[in-house]
């Protein structure tokens, strides 16, 4: 039973400034409060954290968690906080740690093509780093301008160029992690290719913080893609733009990037950021592709008549860097521009295998017409990975209601077409009471054993994952 | 403790043929010698297995684990026992199940770029398939025209095109598991992007069989290359070819292979295996290029002057299928042609950083001299991983000795430029007494405790990785 009532307050703020220093703590109501939220923008003021730190180094961390251990009080690791799962919640009050000031990017490595970070690394500066030597971190969760390394690995982010290079999981080679009894532990190394033992740093990955807190990882680099280039591909019907990805795949092309815009999100945005998209159509795909200059024309071409062939009524290709620019803010303006509908916008995020993109898409839109939804929907259709960005009141009980009543439709529709909970955003608090339709009781069984041999206390992250 | 002696073999092979049938279980003595080894060569007569089992289905397999659960028997999956680590040695007796008959492809999926297969499907064959459909199933360890799903899951294998592609691990994501307990766990899903709970997929791979026992895979497959291209480039030293690899990855180029030849493998080939090849010249780097028709000219012109500026003193490019064959085929022939020189050939599997590449090699070059032991070394120099081919008589004393002696110097050596025991052919129990010098007490603790969680009485494939 974690500690969290009767846990003195004043105390815990004494030993923790011990250990960082006073300007590391925060604790003032309203300094807890701002801190007791992430960007699922859902603050329960019975959970606020009793304190926060800054740590600066991975001894401090240990120190954090030894004492956080010894009083069984719960511990929430804390990047950026932009997850949209109630990552970062404190579910069980306690002491968040925040890594905001572990932010060094100790070595980018081009001969063993690696990287060595801290979890406060922003994942933009990472990549701007690395192109610095011609080399290319590619995981891109949509707020990579702000989100951090360690928010990313604990959730396993991906991105639009998932489809081609792969997600978090398939860049994180090598762990730093402080275990639930303030011990350091090192998953794998900085030899991408290491069959020493367990994969522990797979099981990390992806694990929300719950099984250990990372205060280092290692991550693999690859050669940046000599050339790009960007198209806006329109269609009419939900059919013919599946078939065009399709028919790319099957002509061997692997674009970096293919993303689907529905109906909705091509109006919301041009309502709202206008950027020249044309808004009488049913989808659209950003369609980008990478590789060496010499060959981009070749990709480009069959590209453009696959898309004709599949009766695409326009294409917008990119003739500068400024106008794959446009092409690129107005698509990740699709959050922006839907939250503009209404108080709140609740980003959610369903994987199907991609034969079932087109039932999940047309039942997303049956769903939300059903419960009166401002639904714009968005995604990573290469990867079946699809995003409905829901506009709503959440102070509005019907719209409350309405809103759960369609998630819990929405997840229902994805588990049966073979899909899963979640692509890329994880199941934090927000997801954790569907983890039993997705997951068998046997393996989920196994799940929980896992979480107990790593924080038997259940420290680390309480309420998140399982119910 | 294991029943491994007192168990009554008469009974046990009575009821496994209760459950496969009469002509699915093997019992005399000859047979059981025969299973009870690997290509590690090394076969214990006080370690032998008392049954060998070949599983048609899961249920099947079930059943089995159940009754040797039940009776503490110990059981070993067996694939094609292609491994190089002794993973299939059955150290404490018990059933082997041998997975031949379990070798269905049952659904390659262009629509969703999946494979899902039983883990007796030879790797060759899954390849030729996935092609029928143009797509491409990439990791191929060397014996993949007889290994199989299976066992390359088991131990994670990799082959000449991890360098671009990534190693088995990179392709596996989701498993049917039967537990030690002979319950079914499914872990991952059809979904290439899933972030649903913990990876236990990824603790499975790599696990040799010491977790639970793998019964189907879904594996994950891409578009096909193109087209390729492939050339053997020479070098007089070490440095040049070493720094020819980090010019061409500066350069952008990812090659789909970058393998290293030394001196004595291109002689040894060259003897008993005349392909061409050059004798007089220190490394061979075979170099294959991948990609669409229209890019493969600009990569390769590139590379030629990147080897040329390296004082590449010869470079012989494949002009026909024909020709890129006879470069494989001799290059596939370095450990054939390594057993030709003494009645035993062991291959080892080490691997470091790639700024540390020449010093690994110079350093197994003069641990093989002092150790007087003929040594052919290849590998994939792009991940940095090296193969010594050490041909030796095993039966010899002195030999013998001499070659543990060299093996233990060539694990702290790379240890010592801060490499790995394996990179991609496992651990077992060829390299388990040697597990604690490259994970801590803590890290391997918990990797112990994974141990004790799936499989508490210690029947799955015992004395493997750890010790």
């Amino acid at each position: 039973m974690l500690n969290t009532v009767k846990n003195n307050k004043s105390n815990l703020v004494k030993n923790l400034k011990k250990i960082v220093g006073d300007d590391n703590v925060l604790s003032s109501y309203e300094e807890l409060y701002a801190y007791s939220t992430d960007s699922t923008n859902i603050t329960n003021p019975d959970e606020i954290a009793q304190c926060i730190v800054f740590a600066e180094n991975t001894q401090q961390v240990c120190e954090i968690i030894k004492y956080a251990n010894e009083h069984s009080v719960a511990v929430v690791a804390r990047a950026a906080g932009t997850n949209l799962c109630g990552a970062c919640l404190p579910k069980a009050g306690g002491i968040i740690i925040d890594f905001a000031k572990m932010n060094k990017i100790i070595e980018i490595n081009k001969d063993n093509l690696i990287a060595i970070v801290e979890p406060g690394v922003v994942i933009e500066d990472l990549q701007k780093e690395a192109e610095l030597k011609d080399l290319y971190y590619p995981p891109d969760p949509s707020n990579l301008k702000v989100s951090m390394i360690g928010g990313s690995i604990g959730l396993s982010s991906g991105g639009p160029h998932t489809f081609k290079y792969g997600s978090t999981k398939d860049y994180v080679i090598g762990l730093e992690i402080v275990t639930a009894e303030g011990k350091i532990i090192h998953t794998g190394s900085v030899c991408s290719k290491d069959v020493t033992g367990y994969n522990l740093t797979q099981l990390f990955v992806g694990s929300e913080g719950t099984l250990g807190i990372i205060t280092k990882a290692i991550l693999r680099l690859i050669p940046k893609p000599e050339a790009k280039k960007v198209m806006l591909a329109y269609f009419d019907s939900l059919e013919d733009t599946s078939k065009t990805v399709n028919d790319i795949i099957s002509n061997l092309i692997t674009p970096s990037v293919i993303d689907l815009l529905d109906k909705n999100t091509l109006k919301t945005i041009e309502s709202f950021y206008p950027s020249g998209l044309l808004v009488d159509k049913t989808a659209a795909l950003l369609i980008e592709i990478d590789g060496f200059k010499s060959d981009l024309d070749n990709q480009y071409e069959k590209i453009i008549q696959i898309c004709k062939n599949n009766n695409s009524s326009y294409i917008q290709t990119a003739k500068t860097t400024k106008e794959e620019e446009k092409i690129w803010i107005a698509r990740r303006s699709s959050f922006g521009a839907t939250a503009k509908l209404a108080p709140n916008v609740v980003t959610e995020d369903v994987v199907v295998p991609r034969e079932n993109i087109v039932t999940l898409v047309k039942g997303i839109w049956d769903i939300c017409k059903k419960y009166n939804l401002k639904t714009c929907i968005m995604g990573h259709i290469g990867d079946g990975n699809i995003h409905p960005n829901i506009a709503l009141d959440l102070r509005n009980p019907d719209e409350l209601n309405n809103f759960k009543n369609a998630k819990k439709e929405l997840f229902e529709l994805a588990l049966s077409l073979n899909g899963r909970l979640s692509g890329e955003h994880g199941i934090g608090c927000e997801k954790s009471q569907f983890i039993n339709n997705a997951i068998d009781p046997i393996t989920l069984n196994y799940m929980k054993q896992m979480k107990q041999v790593f924080d038997p206390k259940n420290i680390l992250n309480p309420g998140k994952i399982f119910i």
